[in-house]
């Protein structure tokens, strides 16, 4: 089976490196479409999904936008991740879970055939993360939580992200392939340009999944330092400047965005 | 609006301190019980929480449970919620949620229609917890995880459980209620009885919720000392050794547990 570090670098060299984020809410929504919540979130998705396929390398759902809607939000989220594995992108679950031992598994259950990838926190430690690690030898990917975009997250993670990236490259260490990438990745806000160089020093082969672009303030030239591990060794991932791009059609302006973020990511990882 | 650390003061005050943890996974659940995996799912977990709900004051539901079975696993979740506070049981919702803005927004309304409280995640940071906290002010509860109860729950928390217990004392002192509980509680695993009494310092009005009972090895006694703070202020929490005792009847062997450890919470207590 293949690796996902090498599946990863593998389409990386075909289509760049963007991700889209996928984080629907009703309120910013087309008016056009139509039916219940559910209904229009997985129809909302999916032709993003198709607009941007040309321009990204995967997209990653963000869970909480469909829990919000019930049971029904997460059927749409199952459709929404299958639509997607379908047109051949990647889909990394974005759902932050972390929990301890049997609980772990059952969440690896719920993603694992949904997804090639899932952003998971280490803040309950190594064995929290045994589940997941054991899907990566079969293909599967992680994401680890290490020093993440928002404003507040330096009130826990300034005292232990360090540490927390020396643990991702050593969870990771067994599942590096031939690409010299490993399946485990981990999550560094392009908000915080300083703490992404020193994370991509401290983690060498770890895949660097990037948020903060666009809507958070966070630009691709900021986070060239993370490519320095070779131009499969950072996704770029933005979600609403892409998904609500302003325009006369909205999938439209949604690909438009998208081609022009993975222009400014090629120039980033100097592949331009 | 009452506010949750004072309703949970109340309720332990007339039915006690055990929380019942509800994992339900299908391998472990009576043969008897038939339908798809979501039906029995459902099924068992109302059964259990008619059985234990004159010894618990509350039930927990764990998450991941119900998500490894899909949409399906999701509506079972919501009904099983729905039939424990139609019950009078509180009702806390184990999903160990956490993440940053609009999203922790969504993850607020994914669950406070369904449950009484919620546990999160801490390593995003204050300003990822804020659209929970701002949901205590109309009644809801948090529990933030401090110290959990798995072996490997020091590799990143003992450098930072400490810092994040007064972090969670801070965050939940506007919501400290007439009974000198805050409705912003701490989860500290059962199985660290000397993190225990460290947290129980440290954070005076807030509820501490102590997994770890039973099946991983704690028991009621060694925790004792998080009751410093009064009766309300410590909820142990049991799962699969009250759920799937054995017995005769499943249903009877589970209220012979809870109550089993019920009366040995009330002496741990010290109102035996």
């Amino acid at each position: 089976v293949e690796l996902f570090g090498d599946r990863l670098a593998a389409a990386v060299g075909r289509k760049g490196s963007l991700v889209v984020g996928l984080d629907p809410v009703l309120e910013r929504m087309p008016l056009e479409l139509t039916g219940t919540p559910a209904e229009r979130v997985t129809r909302f998705c999916c032709e993003i999904v198709d607009a941007v396929a040309p321009h990204a390398v995967a997209v990653k759902p963000q869970s909480a936008f469909f829990e919000a809607l019930g049971w029904e939000g997460v059927r749409a989220f199952e459709e929404v991740c299958a639509h997607a594995r379908a047109g051949g992108l990647i889909v990394i679950a974005d759902a932050k879970r972390g929990d301890i031992g049997s609980t772990a598994e059952a969440y690896a259950q719920a993603f694992f055939p949904l997804a090639d990838a899932l952003t998971v926190n280490p803040y309950l430690g190594g064995d929290s993360l045994a589940p997941f690690l054991e899907r990566c030898r079969t293909g599967s990917g992680l994401f680890c939580l290490v020093k993440t975009s928002n404003p507040g997250s330096g009130d826990v993670q300034d005292r232990v992200w360090e540490h927390v990236a020396d643990l991702v490259r050593e969870w990771g260490e067994e599942f590096v392939g031939a690409s010299g990438l490993s399946s485990v990745g981990a999550v560094v806000g392009a908000t915080f340009p300083r703490e992404v160089g020193a994370a991509r020093t401290r983690m060498p082969h770890t895949p660097l999944l990037l948020p903060g672009i666009g809507a958070q303030g966070g630009e691709a030239a900021d986070v060239a330092v993370a490519f320095a591990g070779g131009p499969g060794s950072a996704l770029v991932s933005a979600s609403r400047s892409i998904i609500y791009a302003e325009g006369d059609d909205w999938r439209s302006a949604a690909a438009a965005a998208a081609a022009e973020l993975a222009g400014a990511t090629r120039a980033a990882a100097g592949i331009a």
